[in-house]
């Protein structure tokens, strides 16, 4: 549990070696950005450094980590675990690891100080803002590659610097990463433009679908299983899918209801004034201010008439 | 045609008094933004400072420069255009000021300096960036209010920091305005996030419309008249709408044909690896690399068939 800055952080990280880093379950930018960069800083101090495999990555973050994988020779005497908030999250083969990180790094609020020793700040945007500041702290310096695994782990995490946990740090992170020379521009087209076809049409299905209630201010989208399936959406084709309802004009409540591959109906509330989490309460799920989740085993028509009353009272209520 | 740097302009406007700030024609975040914060900027000054009316702006933009229009009984004695390239895209109620602009501030490389004072940079990813530096160097607080401005400008202009104009100065202007307080997500989701319901209509249509060639290597969107006169769209829900058929993963050329309101067909074509200009130019038309157009005088069933097969011929070409 003990607690440490980045100046304690930088020169305990100075006086080890044979690191090994680990990424949590459903690797997202911003672990694995973080574990890149990271590594990439060690070794350019002469450290040996490596990134635990990850099974989970993704095809869009695979470079980040994948050429940093162990070799079966490997035996790692220090571990460090970034953007990773308790030991839950492991990947399987990090098991053997549980009690035995001697460095977390981390941003996520919740996150257990699970480590030996945790540098933790939860105002970061991203965890790679505090990975950034570590390496600076170490005097490594920002080559064009660790640049990328930065940028990327703060460009995804905040959606682009659009999100609240957007902060003045975010951008004079990015603003460090850019100046190393690395292309922005083609980076987050990759990241935040490009759409699979599958994509496009779960899209398609979203305007389709959609209805409005209350003049406007409650938008209900319905994807059908047996449409999902047709189209072949995989999960990242659905990803934030369910923010599209609340972009509308003047739409307040933003409701998405799913067929689920295990039969029951996923559904999913965002909100700009209304509370999300209050709207899901009596449907048995719960969330945040702003979004918030339930899932219910019935039809979809009797799942879409359920939480409509719900929201309706919600409105009333609050208005 | 006197070129003059950061130091010089912020002496200049020191030294003066009574300014009308100038917008230029169709006004965007950017150039409304600029005359915001540099009209509040000149006023912590103790200056008397207002922006001339630009009778265009809309909606989303207005607040930032309407609470400064002059009173009736102001005569200016010094003019200050910002984000405008040249005299011609004053707007009508500036034409009086033609010859007569004391300072121009603007970022694009076309500038015609036609100002008595040129303050030009074109590697600034807004003309905001520059205003920032002006404010600096003069001295004024980045209160929330300017802040706010010079956000919005930025934002806007660097298409929330993921356009390759965006720098690692863009970045840290958008840290300095984050840290003097305003609500940048907030903000964003104005600007980015929300759609009209004409705007859903409008990407149903193209997701409805979009054809694929050369194995997915070409995206074509159709956009009939009648379509979009039933939707109801403005040309603010037809806005970057040609953007969305490049963003499919594997297309390379993304065309859009718009049947206009002149009766004309609107060719519009965004690429990632081919020639733009060069598919638009047998067409009659032009422009950049990757974003070019061109306008036909006949069916759009025509337009088509004539735009993909130089399409085709482009793509064969490269290959």
């Amino acid at each position: 549990m003990n607690v440490i800055d980045i100046a304690t952080a930088a020169s305990m990280l100075q006086s080890i070696d044979d690191i090994l880093i680990l990424t949590h379950k459903r690797p997202d930018g911003d672990t694995t950005g973080c574990a890149g960069a990271l590594c990439l800083g060690l070794r350019q101090m002469g450290k040996e450094a490596y990134v635990l495999e990850n099974t989970e990555v993704t095809a869009r973050y695979a470079s980040l980590i994948t050429p940093y994988y162990p070799p079966q020779d490997f035996t790692p005497w220090h571990i460090v675990a970034v953007d990773t908030a308790e030991e839950k999250l492991f990947t399987d083969n990090a098991a053997q690891y549980q009690g035995k990180v001697d460095l977390v790094i981390d941003h996520h609020p919740s996150n257990t100080k699970y480590g030996k020793n945790n540098l933790i700040n939860a105002n970061a945007g991203s965890c790679a803002e505090i990975v950034f500041e570590v390496l600076q702290a170490l005097g490594v310096r920002l080559t064009a590659d660790i640049a990328t695994c930065l940028y990327i782990s703060t460009a995804t995490d905040t959606g682009c610097f659009k999100y609240s946990n957007t902060t003045a740090h975010s951008h004079a992170v990015a603003a460090a990463c850019l100046a190393a020379g690395i292309p922005g521009a083609e980076i987050n087209r990759t990241l935040f433009e490009m759409k699979s076809r599958a994509r496009l049409q779960v899209e398609r299905l979203v305007c389709d679908t959609m209805e409005f209630a209350q003049e406007g201010a409650i938008a209900i989208v319905t994807l059908l299983r047996k449409d999902l399936d047709r189209i072949g959406a995989t999960k990242d084709d659905l990803d934030s899918i369910s923010s599209i309802a609340r972009q509308i004009e003047g739409v307040d409540i933003g409701i998405t209801l799913t067929e689920d591959t295990n039969g029951t109906v996923k559904i999913s509330v965002r909100t700009t004034k209304s509370n999300a989490a209050a709207i899901c309460a009596p449907l048995g799920g719960g969330g945040h201010l702003r979004a918030a989740g339930a899932a219910m085993r019935c039809s979809i028509e009797k799942a879409k008439a359920t939480v409509l009353q719900v929201a309706l009272d919600e409105v009333s209520h609050a208005g």
